[in-house]
């Protein structure tokens, strides 16, 4: 079979680099283009990344001499490209926006891990395994903007993934959930490279991240909303608190969540099993990057834990453990996910994998 | 003024060696008496300590000679001994309570850091700010138990104590707390010594500690009670709901708190007044261990923090930052306070001092 | 292909378990039998290690339900077992010989990580790329003993595995080396677990390592010597010293060489294809755990650093940075190598397929 | 008495908050004046500052409604300015030097921080107990430039430190150092702040910091050498290797050291005693940041270390441990130094106490 020829937008930064680690091997795609700033253009793509490669594994071969091209030369865009994740770093949301637009514009699809277009209405952001059917938005967003093959989708912020499936899950099962009251632990790659100062994380958290408690309370409103005519629609019906702090991890986000059921509580028993059972549309359509279990329970009492848990399932599946009754609220646990790959590239690999099953992407 | 001479039981161990170095040029108190277990006694205080010291200071030179006692050698025992720090080690709760039942017995009052007695009824268990009129239990206890000078006083567990404070601050403003829920970040040094290994938290968070939940939700109903006649009468009118997690941190105890109000809620302005203004008897009877002001609230937006917050007036002051308002409850708020110091040692040196200046001390 | 049948002694500490973790999907060996102390002895493996279970995978399912045998009930051992892997934990390293003796007198080959067996004279002591032919030792530890078809071969401490594999590439090359001075950065997995206590190493370093320097400066005296008729002579040619300290890191022991050739000094570009394109007898063999290079030399200026280059080639590749002119010896560089694989478990795994590929297990 | 008046160049960064944290109380010594960068000019202190401030005290009262005074706006120094701290960041060395060039030239002694300076001829690099006479280059200075009562007088690294001098001490005593291999363990607030992201140090050291083996194997000639008729006659008799690491700790730089005499060579015993019983100018004049004692030798065999040693004496002492006989060398040892306090601010007030003993500054 002939791969699918894709493009990194962003391909020097942290975020572009850890797509390139995580498509090596991959069944269906294949990197042919490397885009950047002007500074990098022009440049082979190891002269242009090698201060800058953070990666636990060297520099792919096959790109390392291959030219690096600017992201905003659109006449030089491979014409046989079939879509582009995007990790781009500009000074503004708008500038993003604009570049993201563009590529869409000339019928390259644009999966992004920004943040520029999660509130963009026509713009789905997708995790995979709650509302891939969001998928259906794309046209609705080619009918509105005139756009002919190209598109936009985004992944949500990393930070809420380590909960949401979860809770979608007991949604799912018929448990209504009322109330979530969330405390994070996050790791300090949730910052990029250089971020997070070493004076500010070593023998110390940080309890504030700029912008994360904002994202982490309404982007699930969009998330399990329903797809209708005009966009999705928001569903507010859980409401959310949430505090986000920075600890000295490299990778995974934690959380502490006290949730309270609307009416029917299920039991103990119950809860696990349907974390435990819980199967989505990408493991029914035997993605490459869908984790066979999205979520896993474990009993062990001090579980989840970063170091041991971030990678399970290749750092796609969702660790969840301490489930407990909560003299507040119905229940307490603590779950985690991988940040840089499920809550970021992973991510967005599977939401290309299943528009790809879908035939939004050829 | 001839200074007070006092004892500490198990004196080599990490508890026992953090009253020494807190206690280094105390006005009021001299440490004349140093005892630990049978394997200790005998030889002198630098010898049986040496290959355990991890004080930031050097063993002090007045005790380096010291013979160490055998805790249980009642007969030997100093005469002229005012009192003693309870720190001792040993397998089981019961027999804890035995010992310093025994001195207590003996004429000798115990102000102890261990959680054996904290659940016995009558013996009041001090945060000097909150609940300094549970002294007015010891005339019962030693009624109680035919003690002559003898009493027993211990201090509550170092995770409540960044959050308790600033609680009661608002209950005695006449605003009622209805509901917390807590997240907590705890430092290493909560484990004592070796405690946690560093396998744990190198590049890593634990999400439990053994029975740290338990105490953070039931403690503070004593703590907030009423000295009644047969002893101290709960105060169960708070729903706290906690979970306690391990993070690399080597001292400071955080705390992400959401809290809802009974009736009537006060605006941030008020509470942020309250904080920061509220004093208690430690700080009307001028204690040499009081905080000046026992809340500081700091206005920055990421603080506190515990490398940066935690010696805040000698590590006494109970930091508070990032009150706002909560999609859930009321508010929410993050608070901090030296583990080994207000919450340990430091908050049982003060408990003596309130002792003495109540009389209850000699 | 039938599959070697295989044991673990001390299968459930963490030496035990990394051995177990690392076995997984190894094409010549199947672990069919577990061993540990009493305590352990007669749960299933599940029960016994569970709450000890440190490994980033979780306990193999085949070996869950396996019977933990007594180390030491010689009458259980399986009949089929070709060989074990000892990761015994003793108190004495007389205890240790005896239980690895009696292993060797029944006819079972021992691969042992522990340092008991490393100076007893007919026992080779190997890094399979150096000292390979020190296989031959065998047959005279047989004869010596009387064992039939069981020995013991043993791996040396995991401190100098990061330098003497690229000292020794430069001695075959020619270049003999006279003096080196070292200074290892080493990681806390070293100590195994419970190990170092994190209060030890969090904003700290610690420059000390029980009996480390020690082992560092005379094991290599055995490993780059020759087999004589009576045992191993040592070869003492190089002198070295060596300080040992302890790091926040969890793997990967890095070292700070400084070396001094006797006489002919090769240039920079000599040492490094030196280097990149050393190969041994694991190469040779093809052995499935053989690193494909088993010394990278890295030209980035800030390489190698353990978090990023401690898994190059699955964790047993070498890899070594930095080298430069020195002004006081020759030149200067820097390597490192995976402390706990190719340092432990996974370098006697290394050895025991040589020992297969030259027919002393069968 | 009248304290003097000072002021800090560069105010605002992380080595100016620090000479304004260590200068809380000096009994000599106020601070008048802070100057910054045009960006902060003009603004209160506080305003400029607030988002910067990582110091572990308060911003001092006095200084938050000061107004910022812009560095390069030489005709608004305080006319009863004594002299200044210089800890300005700027784009060269060459923009430096030139700035404070201009304070000396309109007769405002500079106590520098930077490495600008350190080669120029005729400016002493001064260590207080090493080189206290180096004072005497500044009439030279002055007569060079024509300055009146202005002059420059800088600090060296931070790196060499924590072993120059204990190596001084046994020169002093008559016993000449012929080499030095040296490994060091460096602090990340050595890079200021942000400096090392996060990412590098956690779970991680990094064998390379810029620049700085250069400076340790350089520095020590002129800080060694006599001060001659036309500057600083260096001292080349030592010959130094260094190799420089960072490590994840937040203050104190941890050195490895080997050493070798040129003939006679002291024992143990002796090189313990001579560093116990160091004293220089600074100890003899009683200065107020003077360490009591300088050198402080440990015996415990696993000191020193960075979080135990580096505040020793007010964080002024160089803390050494581990003297031991070397295979390769004489003898080897670990020394420590705050490399914040004795490596930079704390060092430079030293030097300030030193020239106002000696009428250099009035």
């Amino acid at each position: 079979m002939n791969k699918i020829k894709i493009g990194i937008l962003g391909a020097t930064g942290i975020v572009g680099t850890n797509y390139i680690k995580l498509l090596q091997g991959h069944p269906w795609f294949q990197i042919v283009d490397v885009a950047a700033s002007p500074r990098s253009a022009g440049k082979t793509y190891e002269e242009a990344v090698k201060a800058k490669w953070h990666m636990s594994i060297p520099i792919p071969e096959d790109l390392k001499g291959k030219i690096v091209r600017d992201v905003q030369d659109y006449d030089s865009i491979p014409h046989d490209l079939s879509f582009v994740f995007s990790a781009i770093v500009m000074p503004t949301k708008d500038q993003i926006k604009e570049v993201e637009f563009k590529y869409a514009e000339l019928g390259i699809p644009v999966i992004s891990n920004n943040s520029a277009h999660r509130w963009t209405p026509d713009v789905p952001m997708i995790i995979g395994e709650i509302n891939h059917d969001h998928v259906n938005l794309i046209p609705l967003q080619q009918k509105n903007r005139g756009y002919d093959k190209g598109f936009i989708a985004v992944k949500p912020n990393c930070s809420l993934q380590s909960y949401l499936t979860p809770i979608y899950a007991l949604e799912e099962a018929g448990y209504k959930i009322d109330k979530l009251i969330i405390t994070t632990l996050q790791a300090v790659s949730g910052a990029g490279y250089p971020g997070v100062p070493s004076l500010d994380v070593i023998d110390n958290i940080v309890p504030y991240i700029g912008g994360e408690e904002e994202k982490t309370e309404k982007e699930p409103t969009k998330i399990l909303g329903k797809v209708g005519e005009d966009g999705i629609i928001l569903n507010e019906t859980i409401q959310i608190s949430s505090t986000c702090t920075r600890v000295p991890v490299t990778d995974g986000h934690t959380a502490s969540v006290n949730m309270k059921f609307k009416d029917r509580v299920p039991s103990e028993d119950e809860i696990i099993k349907i974390w435990n059972e819980f199967k989505s549309e990408p493991q029914n359509l035997n993605l490459p990057y869908a984790p066979t279990q999205p979520i896993i329970y474990l009993d062990n009492i001090d579980r989840p834990q970063p170091k041991k848990d971030r990678d399970n399932d290749k750092g796609m599946a969702v660790t969840v453990g301490r489930l407990r009754k909560d003299n507040v609220f119905d229940y307490k646990f603590v779950s985690l996910s991988h940040n840089t790959v499920r809550g970021a590239a992973g991510g967005s690999i599977l939401t290309a994998e299943l528009l790809k099953a879908k035939n939004f992407i050829k």
